[in-house]
């Protein structure tokens, strides 16, 4: 792909992660001279701001995509099935944000720090993965390269943000309602949020699970590549408005100290260890919002199992779990 | 010990849990003729409601317990093990929610669901564990009895009222600064609890662990009386008022389908099964909040390992996390 004079489209410019994704284009002074909003509707006409400029937005269509070198998609699975193939037609590289295409064979599911090389076998779409499983691997795979992960117990906690712009004004509206002692409006999510702890994310499977946390399962194993790996999780929305933190548990093949384990990851692309104890010093999520690492800390062994360690993750589920590892992908593109 | 007209002493009366325990004690209606009200120096004359009356509160002292029958202490560890003495002296049997009996050999340590049998062989003093611990256990034991459990993996989120009155106050405060974009305060926890997570409960010992985390791996142990347990936790504060949440693993040595488990849940005493995932319904700090059982849902099994379960255990911290257990304890002295 050409290094310069780009033209990028966001389609689901409007949303938090497409919101996220213009400013981290402007951050990083990714090489485009034009960036195309795209969005439904309801949305036609709303100017956002990029380099000091108000754009305007567009309605995404099939035929949005003409001359665009590189399009972001964060406007859902049933847009991205609909819209990203008609991109790829007009010779747009695409990289989805929605789970669409993720578990396709034919789809690369990429984490910059974890498998760069699978964007060269990409056929026009790029799935980025989910936020909370993107912090995750990031963290195990220089684990996993050294001590190889036997299996995984990971419970989430995870920003409304996740959900969206409406989920965030429903914490703040629930939680100032409580305070005022009024009643609560309950639009997002099936219970109250404010306060509160809801292990369900996403929609109910067959297998009891949440579609949140297979995404855990399975994107894990298609990322780090190893099929092998054995995970469970459980994954749950707190009253938190940006970051997800992570309890995350391994059991390795080889032995792996807390210290060995702190060394590797202070070496580890993308990772930034916080790891003091004793100064009150670990990852939080009001620290971590904004930022571009994944911050990793309480790494202690597990002395349950033989070979096991116990740690908490966190990132900014906007930036690292979606428009920044999506804008790293496109600039992979660049080099390719 | 006699079944009516008996003399209770709440040491640490005015906190977040003496005053559940007067409240308790009330409700079911305990066969006390005397309840007598104890705190520190700062609380002296201050009145709590009892019965329609007001109590005045006493300053807790070696010569406090002149004809008390049952001591309730909950004043934090120091205080116990400079009053519960004097109190077994004047004749007193103590239920101690403090840490600081838990652990020894010679106090037993009870979940009336779990191992009544062990406060038979009582000197004095019955220890009544971690509130976290608590409502696992009670969830784990029936299940232990079936398929035997020979790992936990849990990670928890726990409400500010375990921490006490003042964190109840923090929570509130920092979270009306923020919606009302003000400066927050910090006085309780070490970083800013509204809308964060703070893997942090209790003081970290030299391993890594907290304090908290390490009571939930030993109480448990002592409770369910197998040490061959596994047990490895993380703990975790989250804004939310009342009621701890747990993400809790298992791996049981005989198979276990997860209808199994919630029909022997459905049977199990001080339990109640919320495990309707189509219908979004699973147990929430917000139900659990005022009441008596430990609720367990989202039962599924753990394809990670050969026999594995994973649930979500809630129940209010200060009713069956402690006020509510000691109780039932004292209760069940009244039977011997």
């Amino acid at each position: 792909m050409k290094r310069s004079g780009l033209t990028v489209a966001v389609a689901g410019a409007t949303g938090a992660v497409g919101e996220e994704m213009l400013s981290i284009l402007e951050e990083r002074r990714f090489p485009c001279d034009e960036v195309r909003c795209l969005a439904s509707e309801r949305s036609r006409g709303k100017r956002l701001e990029f380099r000091g400029e108000q754009l305007t937005v567009d309605v995404l269509g099939e035929d949005s995509f003409d001359g665009v070198d590189v399009a972001l998609f964060s406007a859902g699975g049933a847009r991205s099935l609909r819209f990203a193939p008609a991109a790829v037609r007009s010779g747009a590289v695409v990289v989805d944000n929605s789970s669409a295409f993720r578990m396709d064979p034919d789809t690369p599911l990429v984490v910059p720090e974890v498998n760069p090389h699978a964007i060269a076998r990409h056929r026009g779409i790029i799935a980025n993965p989910n936020c909370s499983t993107i912090q995750m691997v990031v963290v195990l795979k220089p684990l996993h390269d050294v001590a190889r992960i036997l299996r995984i117990v990971v419970s989430t906690y995870q920003s409304v943000s996740g959900t969206g712009k409406r989920a965030m004004d429903e914490l703040a509206r629930q939680t100032t309602s409580l305070l005022n002692f009024q009643e609560i409006e309950r639009k997002v999510y099936p219970h109250r949020i404010a306060f509160n702890c809801l292990p369900h994310i996403d929609e109910f499977l067959e297998n009891g699970y949440t579609k949140e946390e297979m995404k855990m399962v399975n994107e894990t194993r298609k990322i780090m590549e190893d099929d092998s790996i054995a995970i469970t999780a459980t994954t749950v929305r707190v009253p938190v408005f940006h970051s997800h933190s992570e309890s995350v548990n391994i059991e390795t093949e080889r032995p792996l100290t807390a210290k060995q384990a702190r060394e590797i990851l202070a070496e580890a692309p993308g990772v930034a260890v916080v790891d003091n104890p004793a100064a009150s010093e670990y990852p939080l999520a009001i620290h971590a919002a904004g930022r571009d690492e994944v911050f990793v800390g309480r790494i202690r062994e597990d002395f349950s199992v033989a070979h096991g360690l116990n740690m908490w993750i966190v990132a900014d589920n906007l930036r690292k779990g979606a428009a920044l590892n999506a804008i790293q992908i496109a600039e992979m593109l660049l080099d390719q």
